[in-house]
């Protein structure tokens, strides 16, 4: 267990990424630049213990640049670190009343264009780390629709295609619908009721891959939506050619500009935030700007 | 209730139909004459009663021509004539032990052929009994599934042929495997497992047609497979153009010539036999076979 | 199909109950009169077929004394009377625009109080026309809570006592909350979540009873609450000793006091409102009083 | 990835434990010795790819101290070491036809009797690794079931005396019944139709647990039963008192003499098998053995 640190506003500057994972493309070499702005409040009714996933990954294909944190009332906290994917959980008790989180950062996304020819790899290929990825999990009862899926899509060609082919039939048969599902619908309810929000396309998307034999999983973050309110998001992702793909089958946003926060096998894993006790939530505002050229070079603003 | 008879055969002979339905078209006016065979067999483990729907309906567009019935032990029962539909359940206490039963009939089934121009109802112009086959049920659960059928079928042009493309959508996109479902198994189970059996298929064209709102129903009776084993057969029937119109999503059989036991809003109505003991299945084996024309005018054969 | 009747209001007086039921005890010989007010609003964003089941039930053990129905604006419209248990459902189709729908009746109760020592009916002395309340629905899966039921209620004295724990074990082990479930909740989904409304508390007892071979349904009404808002109320019948006993596992209510306006074997039979069409609820105020001696000799008031 | 070792016989003498663990008290300081001898055999309708998890863990409570694998036909094979737990996993292609597998193992079990005084650990306190062991999973829907958990189990005093009573709970109301279940049935359905085998037994106990918020994991391995078949065997993990205590809600074996292979999530990440193609399963035999004093001394017997 990580030792417990006085807090209230956690700053840091970080000279370079931890875990440069593979050099990006020329074009993408500095990478798109991002501002996240997150606010999150709350009235606790009693004495609860939260789980917040809201940092932005520092590691796989971003960097964070520069972040704060900042707590109202100052609380104790503690920040882990996920050993396997790097996400990081912050955990704290908060009495009873108002509690404010606002979290800030700026993260350099150095997503590589995806390899549209990427292909599947043969079960007998796939590293053993992704293998958990093809079982099913809470949201995505892969097992429940592997003959629908082959049925659907068993005859599309293989590889990157064919997950595009999964994501845009989300797209053209499931309705966008908010306040349609809740944090018990899964992907075969989805698929019957044809209906849902970003969360639910992607454990669809999810699903239909494990199905077809093929590692997938959940990534969550910040994205911009043209339209408004700000939302966290969630897309999923495909192992292809030995790298992971993203999709997103709302087709709200850009995968490339997708500021990560967590990847996890499902929603059980990657909550925005987990809440033990009487909890009333105020206001949800994840906001993410792109930081063109210019801009960029400026040190972002600070929340007051 | 219905007074108890002393029973071991009951034969009776029948000069008419008693509900003689519209007149057939000319071509069909003596109708396709049918001789079923049908024996079931158990072993009672402990006393136990019964509820046996195996008799050919004797109304809608069938009559039944002559019927025995013989039960091994001889036993008291009764036989009741559903009020709505005509079919009629046999019902008797049956000791620890064997029990066989043989139901034997000749029935002339008057059935025309489908009007493929046959158009939906307006709900506003659906007679008031037909009501509730639009209305969810134990295993066609259409209020799950209405906005996937809106999806599929929703631009298909109404009527007959949209009926038919939900029939033929279920033949191409499920399969048929024996064992791939059970008494609990649901319209929403087969729609995401995409396998099942006769009563499967049928639940599902119901469950599709009621989330359309076509009221639909179940339609149990007897059949002749090409391929053994001979077992009973479920289809299902769409209220079109004011009729009710028979589907086979199995493609197995011919609808024309389907023997009809019962129709009901689904299988927990017209299942052919309901047990309330401990009891183990031996044989059943309802065959069904074509007269024709020459062989028709001679007295069927009748049970040892 | 019945005929179609110019509609506004409709009024009689009716002197004496159609179906008068056995007598009842001479205590309860005049009955308890109760005065039903009930105010349907709706905004219809395009013209939509209606179904309403909200007229009192005249028959059974009840009798309506006088009725009212207005619509506005006027429409013309139909009332079938369902041929098996007497209940009746208006239809109509009702243009784009404001749709009001106000129902008044003094209906008299003349309910017997339940027989504590009624036995359960051994299956094969049931009569046949409750035979089908034995089988599953689509809110009540009885097959599936089979196990369970006989697991927590096998070893209960059988008859009254039995039901009557089924109700209590109900009314100790599932909380009363509002927005806790949908249309699309089922008993066994009661049963997991341990929360619901009148209706899965009704569905959850039908479903018990029946899987312990005990014929139960659903009955809908009208009755007083000590809490506002009022609503439409939701109890189950047990069939025992030969006659159909009320249970009210909410303990909101006094079965007694129930002003029935239908039976059926879940709620998908007997929603007081079925729309086929976008519609927006403005108002639903189902209200009922029990009229005292003395001002029950008086004509019951009329509404504008 | 692992590199790929030629296979056929895979023999190594242990020394001691890789993870010691705690160290045990002085009366179970040598342990209990265990033979396994398991055997699976396969007919191959294609070339199929295999994981295979049934390798005793070395490491946690217990040390292999001989091991041997035998396939056959001789194959090309990897075995990896999950990261966290520890446990193996095989994989293989095979060819069309047949395929036998033996492992066999000497294994020193050092597991300490329950601490029947282990408390719950305050949320805030959980040591972060096992914060996902309170998250629902595909078997293990704890989201689903925690009303009934809190209202079945929410009074009984917490820690170790909860966790045997949702055990016993479980033991008592539950029926062990092969073939009830199969590999889609969840905990809610076990809940609902109270049967099922040794894995659903212990999804419903992970299930109550993590929904009280004590962490609770999936344990696999092999048991001796008194009454034959063998089979693999399955309990529960639960967190109390900063240690992970095993329940058999089966009662059919007794937790200190489980030699295990795997702890999971659920079912879903420590199948004994994972098939990826058309397999006919012909013999699964996992034989375990307790070897006495005298004779643990010896050297265990090895396969032909």
């Amino acid at each position: 267990m990580t030792s417990r640190r006085a807090a209230g506003i956690t700053r840091c500057m970080k000279p370079r990424p931890k875990a440069a994972a593979a050099p990006a493309p020329a074009a993408e070499a500095e990478g798109r630049i991002f501002d996240v702005d997150c606010k999150l409040s709350y009235t606790l009714l009693d004495d609860t213990h939260f789980l917040f996933i809201v940092h932005a990954l520092d590691g796989m294909d971003q960097q964070v640049v520069t972040e704060s944190l900042r707590i109202t009332p100052t609380l104790e906290h503690e920040l882990h670190t996920d050993p396997v994917f790097g996400h990081r959980t912050l955990r704290l008790n908060a009495p009873t009343g108002p509690l404010t989180l606002r979290y800030r950062a700026r993260v350099r996304v150095m997503r590589k264009a995806p390899d549209l020819k990427a292909a599947e790899v043969p079960i007998s290929a796939l590293p053993p780390e992704v293998l958990a990825d093809l079982m099913p999990t809470r949201y995505c009862e892969s097992d429940r629709l592997a003959s629908a899926a082959w049925k659907m899509f068993g005859d599309t060609p293989p590889g990157h295609a064919r997950v595009q082919a999964i994501s845009d039939w989300i797209h053209d048969h499931v309705e966008y619908r908010v306040g349609s599902t809740d944090s018990s619908t899964t992907a075969s309810d989805v698929f019957l009721q044809r209906a849902g929000v970003c969360r639910d396309f992607a454990h669809l998307g999810v699903t239909f891959c494990r199905a077809l034999n093929i590692p997938a999983r959940l990534a969550v973050g910040y994205s911009r939506f043209d339209a408004p309110p700000p939302d966290f998001h969630a897309m999923f992702e495909a192992f292809l050619g030995g790298e992971w793909h993203l999709f997103d089958p709302t087709q709200l946003t850009e995968p490339l500009d997708l500021v990560r926060i967590a990847v996890g096998r499902d929603a059980a894993d990657v909550a925005f935030a987990t809440l033990f006790g009487p909890v009333r939530t105020r206001l949800i505002r994840p906001e993410v700007e792109r930081v063109r050229a210019r801009r960029a070079r400026k040190t972002p603003a600070r929340g007051a």
